[in-house]
């Protein structure tokens, strides 16, 4: 099996130790297991996404905040990080199909391979596996966290919609789309993580602030790689975001700053080369200084939320991830 | 408020007591709360579907199979009919967005009234808060219950589309596809209705087994009225399945006998004028007579499964439920 995390975690795998690394692995046998519950018509579809890979961060984030649970709490652990791998993948798969799009990681998209019915649907069932993964749980708690996730992505899918193509998309505007798309569901794994640990009400407060924060400070990172990302890096090309008319902060605050672009269209730019030279506009500007600038000032607030009655093994592996994802290159 | 159910079900209602109309009121009410929680952008797409009303069986059927749930019980069995209508909704929307669908109950779709973005998002938001609604349960039994339902809707929802227009459709596969679109959730609302009201595994078993077989039933006669219905019971135009390419019973038997269909091909079916002249073609054969009969068998054999460990009470509301589903001309 491959490695379940591109190397800008590997470092985090080791400093967690062989607990955090066998439930990594664990999350990638029970979405094996999901991916072959789905049966006949199904499986190559939800197979050929599950396998696809990718950084495993959410549940990486759920095992480090939970990786004191005790043995007994462990499987319950597992079956977390799967439950929000499992929701993230199916907004991955429904946003695929709203974006027509045709690759993803370097795969066929489930909508490229198997149309828009069944990558509907295969987004739907995996929806509802993320929730019955959580079934065995003891409490509700963790189940309402994760719908509440659910409800922020799907809100801020809307809300990215609304705002496509949109050149007066202001700062807070944006900030706000990225709590809703990615900070919810890393607020989320850190909340389901300490809930599964059983730590306190207020450990499991601080670990959702820290998520929060660090998923506002990935999605800014992600922003920065689709403009100035390395190909052989991030496995796409840069511009996706410009030709899909997804508005975010390096162009925002580009926009301001250089009259080169002051006039240009959003709606004109729809080759891979458009996008790549107004990629290059961008990145002579300030504005991915400014971005970066930004996520490490989210970075540094993510950390100030670990107060230290959330003992030192646990601040300094959050601590790793978070340094992590700011240098992250893929 | 409207009545939460058409007419049909009224006398069941009325059997059923106090008890089952004030667990109705509930539901609905809580589909209001659960489409103002969505919030500012998506609140009136969600809203629209919600209060679009239709017959809410499938939370009629949890309320009477748990109709002797102890008082504190009762607010888990409110919760689990929400659940199971909000799953059956979250489906119906993804079915629009897939079939392009304008209307549906005399309404503008939630894919007419906000395009295919917000309509997959609030399909994705309605099935995750119908697993929330589980949350506060006792076990995981129901939500896993549910999530099974979700994942037969899914398959389905695929073999549907996989069949489409195709002359060659037998009797097994349609029969399989109606489990899988129907039966299960059917047989879901059952088994969390007798969940919620403690019964035994046995009772249990049976009453998910009746739910299955008038899921089924339920299909069949819900088939044969989009090729024989009133428009001013269905409040749809006959047809819709031939128009959408659903291969349905009462065409399957009518190809077997009917020199007239012999040779028309299932894509020359375009406008609503071609649509009607193949239903009166259809209902010229015995194919409506023939699928009826089956739907009865199913009502029959549905009632058998009802032993009478259940209780006097349970098998007799029961029993008037599947006469109705049978009887029902909307």
């Amino acid at each position: 099996m491959n490695a379940p995390s591109a190397p800008a975690f590997e470092d985090v795998l080791s400093a967690g130790g062989e607990a955090v690394r066998e439930l990594m692995d664990q999350v990638d046998s029970q979405l094996v297991e999901v991916a072959s519950a789905y049966g006949g018509e199904l499986e190559r579809a939800a197979g050929s996404t599950l396998a696809a890979g990718g950084k495993r961060l959410r549940p990486l984030l759920v095992f480090i905040c939970g990786h004191d649970a005790g043995s007994l709490r462990r499987d319950g652990l597992a079956c977390a990080g799967a439950a929000v791998e499992l929701v993230h993948m199916a907004s991955l798969v429904h946003d695929d199909v709203l974006d027509r799009a045709q690759r993803r990681r370097g795969r066929p998209t489930v909508y490229a391979a198997t149309g828009r019915a069944a990558a509907t649907a295969t987004g739907d069932f995996l929806f509802s596996r993320a929730f019955s993964l959580l079934a065995g749980g003891e409490d509700g708690e963790q189940i309402s966290a994760l719908s509440d996730a659910c409800l922020a992505l799907a809100r801020g899918e809307l809300a990215q919609r609304e705002d496509a193509y949109s050149r007066a998309l202001g700062v807070e505007r944006y900030l706000y789309r990225c709590e809703l798309k990615t900070a919810s569901l890393f607020a989320a794994a850190c909340k389901l993580g300490s809930l599964a640990a059983g730590h306190d009400d207020s450990a499991t407060e601080s670990l959702s602030r820290f998520g929060h924060k660090l998923g506002l400070a990935f999605q800014l990172v992600d922003d920065m790689l689709d403009v100035a990302g390395e190909v052989d890096d991030t496995g796409k090309q840069r511009g996706s975001d410009l030709l899909d008319g997804t508005v975010t902060l390096p162009l925002i605050l580009s926009l301001r700053s250089a009259p080169l672009l002051a006039n240009f269209d959003l709606r004109s730019v729809n080759s891979r080369e458009d996008a790549e030279r107004i990629c290059d506009r961008i990145a002579a500007t300030d504005a991915l200084e400014e971005t970066r600038s930004r996520a490490k000032e989210l970075v540094v607030a993510a950390k100030l939320e670990l107060g230290d009655a959330l003992g030192p093994r646990l601040v300094e592996l959050l601590n790793l991830v978070a340094d992590r994802v700011l240098e992250r290159r893929a």
